[in-house]
């Protein structure tokens, strides 16, 4: 498989949408040489935004954890995480009563001020649900597996209310060789004895990209064709990179192993534009 | 089921979406009064929109069904058919070289000048591909379907390129009691068998909606507080309005039948805002 | 819809397989009247075995529930549970090494006396996997889901060894209103995760059915003409009678609601060939 | 990967199993030296089955289609296809009236003689279906594919009968390079459109393997250790064969390429016990 310098690519767009695991940062921190990537963006004008399937922190905290980590260009404004897109829905479809949530009480940062009630489902009560009207699941962590999942699908029999997923990934690497179920596996689980269908937030959706597209658009104009995707998993950034309608990017700093990508490329038929090892560019010698 | 009345809902919005099928028109012509409907909208200043999984024919033909049948009202500019996000994709992805399809060549419509050649499945020689860039499914008739859907399940396997699905639908009604397979249908059989992901466009996906949203917000400012979606089924209409962020009306005139609607929704957690016997409304007596 | 009297139709055959729960019990105990259709099968030399997607005790520990209600008839040889098959398999299918499991002490007893070494989960140290030749698992309880089911999800990817599915059922009642996932639920979430294809057994698989005909046929021969399933579930009861090819009831006395049936099967194409409220036969009065 | 020698693997059993397509034969006719592997069986006393998700044909008809190539050996005894299950399926469940079936009229064998009338969908009246109790789909040929798939929708919606499939492969080599779509793909397709559940034969459904055992159990008592299945396809052969707990023998002769093996056996799970290059067996030099 060729693999194309990521630099001679990225200089052709006015817009890079980078996927944040696998991309910009590993379980180890940040990819190195990352920062000279974001720093020759800054250089020439190119905008960037970061779209990640996340809603267990605020976009403030994911800004934050780059810029602890040195990146201080990657902002607030500069993430869109399907946490936002959670809160968009329940701002326009559920407009009092309280909403219950899976997940820490940082990943409910998404779900408070709407002007709903917000309450944990380990405080939830069955035998009380007249003032519940929607359920999100934002997090893996913060309840309890064995109780509060089984909690979920019992108000789901008794009442008929709408589910958000606010994070579409089924599982999240949390080191060099181990990964974790998110909350996205937790919820297909949910879905499926339930019969019911969620309302899912994340890439490859449309409405993620579509979300960063209108932020952009808010600042000034920018066609389709200028903006580049760039992304470690075909299933997620690079098919709805695609359907979208923008360039993509393979990267092989993640999730896609340098010998299976182009398997892989083939028996999925997710073919991204082009195919590079990192998305690192470095700066040249003194 | 209390359901409730059309007009007293519809006041409140400044845009509706309409489903074709089931909502304005049947196997029969249009749903008797739903005239009325549209000059209603159209004496309070309520713009309206219809948002079609089609693309048998052109944006224009679709226009010309209604006006024949004497809404004229119901022009080009008025319909969203999943062709032409089909249409979108090829402009964006495809900038050279031939596409092939399997479609009518009415269907064929959405992918000509766009500066590609076009090719009918029919025509295609398996053992010269080196051209063909991308295929588009758009209609289930206009081809024969033991020989070229074959033919499309060979090219898959010699050829990895992207497969656009151009309208969703499983079926549609063809009588008062039959139905016919869509092109959806038939899409879903090959993807199945060919193990790849294909880009499909139509309800319920967000980007049918986007795409709708974007004609508007070309000519004035609306919230999505302010729109209506208007459907029959609760599986593309409904399922994608509530995604989207809009209100949804659930109308018993085409696919979901009355006795069948509150077990429906129950069981599949689709829940739209209202539901109405259809979206007729009639003018008040002399 | 035209229920039948139980006691009419069983009279036609020679062996009966009932499900448990929902046709002999439920979570209140047995279905009351219900050892009266026990002692009119014996009396009139009808045999009967009981087939059940239960892993979670042995088959002696689930006739002696039986036995403590007061049926002394139900004894462990009428019992054919999921667990079985799981064990059938290991006999044949892993001669050697750990065998880890996921689910209570008790469960394990499936897989225990088979000349294999057995391990929990929670005991399993994922650095040291050279002796661990399968996973099955068993049952919904008995370790942490968050922490375990992770360590499954991370034994699969670090090793390729076979998984078995000793119930298949998603979710299992637990009070007249709630239900509780079952071990089934989590494994298709697992089996999504990993991407890869686990040995499940239980109804509506042919092999539970084979299993308990094999049993008849030791003692005498049947044809299966003669034995009829009785369920309260179409998807795993009826849907698995039919297929292994002998008549079913479905009974009202369980998962499938009086108002829903006829609606279920039509919808499901899951048609069995008599529908009674119950399975019970009361004795006529003095 | 290590690939082992099929002879001195298939000289621990005293059956085998051997899937037809891929193993036995393929677009071309024999696998080059099949025939030696047969006599070599027949000389040291190893009984063998030809186990085929292949209802186009009967039993007779695939048995001389070898005989013709050369091998008498394989007689129609020795034929287990999935058609004769959805045979049985019939003298078990359909009692009376008349069976239709899409498929040719040589495929049409399966359900003769049953004393049922048969009627193909092409002859079938829509508006006459009384006395319709059963479909059977045989075959991808024998029809016309968008007439009278979409007759089966219809009959489907208007009748809830059973439907069964009597083969459940999703397609099939026609030449060295090119698949066709069998009647399994076709199945799938019309089974999601009108979202009922079909009863389907072939392998890795463990029937099949159930039906062949019980004919060798006719002739004289052999364990499960003692049986081998020789198959090209994990997903059918080599997990069927392990769920019903015999051993497998991956050979890489057929849809399996032996560049893929390994990465395929690792993602799918599927683990056969041993890997061959083919099942030939070469008589040693004079």
């Amino acid at each position: 498989m060729k693999t194309r310098d990521f630099k001679s690519i990225v200089s052709k767009y006015e817009v890079v949408f980078f996927d944040a695991y696998g991309v910009l940062k590993n379980y180890n921190g940040l990819i190195p040489g990352i920062e000279g990537t974001i720093r020759h963006l800054m250089e020439n004008g190119i905008d960037f935004y970061v779209l990640t399937n996340d809603a267990s922190r605020s976009p403030k905290d994911l800004a934050a954890s780059y810029q602890t980590l040195g990146i201080k260009e990657i902002t607030e404004h500069k993430i869109i995480s399907s946490g936002m897109l959670a809160r968009e829905y329940l701002r326009f479809k559920v407009k009092k009563g309280t909403v219950t949530y899976l997940g820490t009480s940082k990943s409910a940062h998404y779900i408070e001020t709407l002007g709903l009630n917000i309450l944990s489902i380990r405080q939830l009560d069955l035998d009380n649900l007249d003032d519940i009207n929607a359920i999100v699941l934002l997090d893996d962590e913060g309840f309890d597996w064995k109780r509060d999942v089984n909690k979920v699908i019992n108000l789901l029999r008794k009442k008929n209310i709408p589910v958000i997923v606010a994070n579409t990934d089924f599982a999240y690497p949390v080191t060099d060789e181990e990964v974790a179920i998110a909350i996205g596996g937790i919820s297909d689980m949910v879905e499926m004895i339930v019969g019911k269908r969620f309302i899912k937030f994340g890439k490859p959706d449309s409405q993620m990209f579509m979300f960063a597209y209108e932020r952009i658009l808010e600042a000034r104009n920018v066609s389709k064709d200028k903006i580049l995707m760039v992304g470690d998993t075909l299933k997620t950034d690079i098919l709805g990179g695609n359907k979208f309608g923008i360039d993509t990017v393979l990267v092989l700093s993640g999730n896609t192993l340098p010998d299976q990508a182009n398997f892989l490329i083939r028996s999925t038929g997710i073919i991204p534009n082009f195919i590079c090892e990192d998305a690192v560019i470095r700066r040249k010698g003194p």
